[in-house]
């Protein structure tokens, strides 16, 4: 009936917080989310599939994709390039499918850039103290590390401001289920749907 | 440790869409939301307790209430008046709680123009069809009187532009997890619990 498009969610926050936990707790739910595949150079591991795990690409073609303005966010790790393709997420979200992205603050402030009509949350520590203890708890890191860390958690809680919605990763469960109703809600929001709406009213007319 | 402020959430929609039954259905759940109790001039009934039912008030009390703003909205019905004190929603929300009002449209409007800062929730039918059909199963209405109640309806609906979420009445259940959706994410809102984020880090570093 509600012909409906889907929505980009991007879940970021400081390193340290838990994003990749919370994550993986909320894809263990039914859930209707499509991950976000990303685009990347690097070689493909043993069971790593072209279109599920990863679309890999060569260099040149992603070095293209990047200057024609093909990817929301991109970033530079070991050599290797990783980036969100725009063409895919526009392509899930026409077939109503919500993409649901989780990745570091400077590429979520990308994708924020490039496609301002997503939805940002951030992930933000029960305390500076936890995040602290979350970060040592890593185990290899030295305490001149964790302190810069720390720095860059703080710097990176600054750029709260540019989200839609904060959510305190004090226990994971609390955190999915926050997330759940974001989800939710964003597509009860009026802006979203009276336009859809008001067609099934004068559908029903006839 | 978050010190946090409670959310007016204001259920409305068109006449005959089954406003009173979601919100008895939303309230058989657990839930914090406090109902907002109403200031009215008729005679307590017996078993109806002042200040849990409604805040019973003389006439000339209320058209004062009405006249210094004290009303967020109000309405006369069969010689009476009825409306929302405002010092009542404001205090409950001061205390952390979060105030819910199920109202008709012309009432949630008024809430909108007093109170901007509530969250308005418009409960909209699944077909015009479906809405004729319940107002016709109340039963008494005569059918010119159908046809007048549905052309008001729809005139209601117009109204949607000013509330800021629509929920769909399709299954009384659906609409209700749709609203507990709303309130939850709400409260996760970045303007919202940004201010109060920002001092628990602050306090994190004494």
């Amino acid at each position: 009936m509600i012909d409906k498009k889907g929505i980009l969610f991007v879940l970021s926050g400081p390193s340290g917080v838990g994003k990749g936990t919370v994550r993986k707790a909320l894809f263990e739910k039914a859930t209707d989310l499509q991950y976000s595949i990303s685009v990347t150079t690097r070689k493909p591991r043993v069971g790593e599939q072209d279109g599920v795990d990863y679309f890999f690409r060569e260099k040149e073609e992603v070095e293209k994709m990047i200057k024609h303005g093909q990817l929301l966010e991109w970033a530079q790790y070991v050599n290797n390039y990783y980036g969100t393709p725009r063409e895919y997420v526009e392509k899930t979200l026409q077939e109503g499918k919500d993409v649901f992205l989780e990745i570091e603050v400077q590429g979520a402030l990308q994708v924020k850039e490039n496609f301002s009509e997503g939805v940002f949350i951030f992930l933000f520590p029960p305390s500076l103290e936890e995040l602290k203890n979350r970060i040592v708890t890593r185990g290899t890191e030295t305490e001149e590390l964790v302190k810069n860390r720390l720095l860059a958690a703080k710097e990176e809680i600054e750029m709260m401001e540019a989200y839609d919605y904060v959510v305190v990763n004090d226990e994971v469960d609390h955190a999915v289920e926050k997330i759940q109703a974001i989800v939710q809600s964003e597509h009860c929001k009026r802006e979203r749907v009276a336009k859809e709406y008001k067609k099934v009213l004068e559908s029903d007319e006839k």
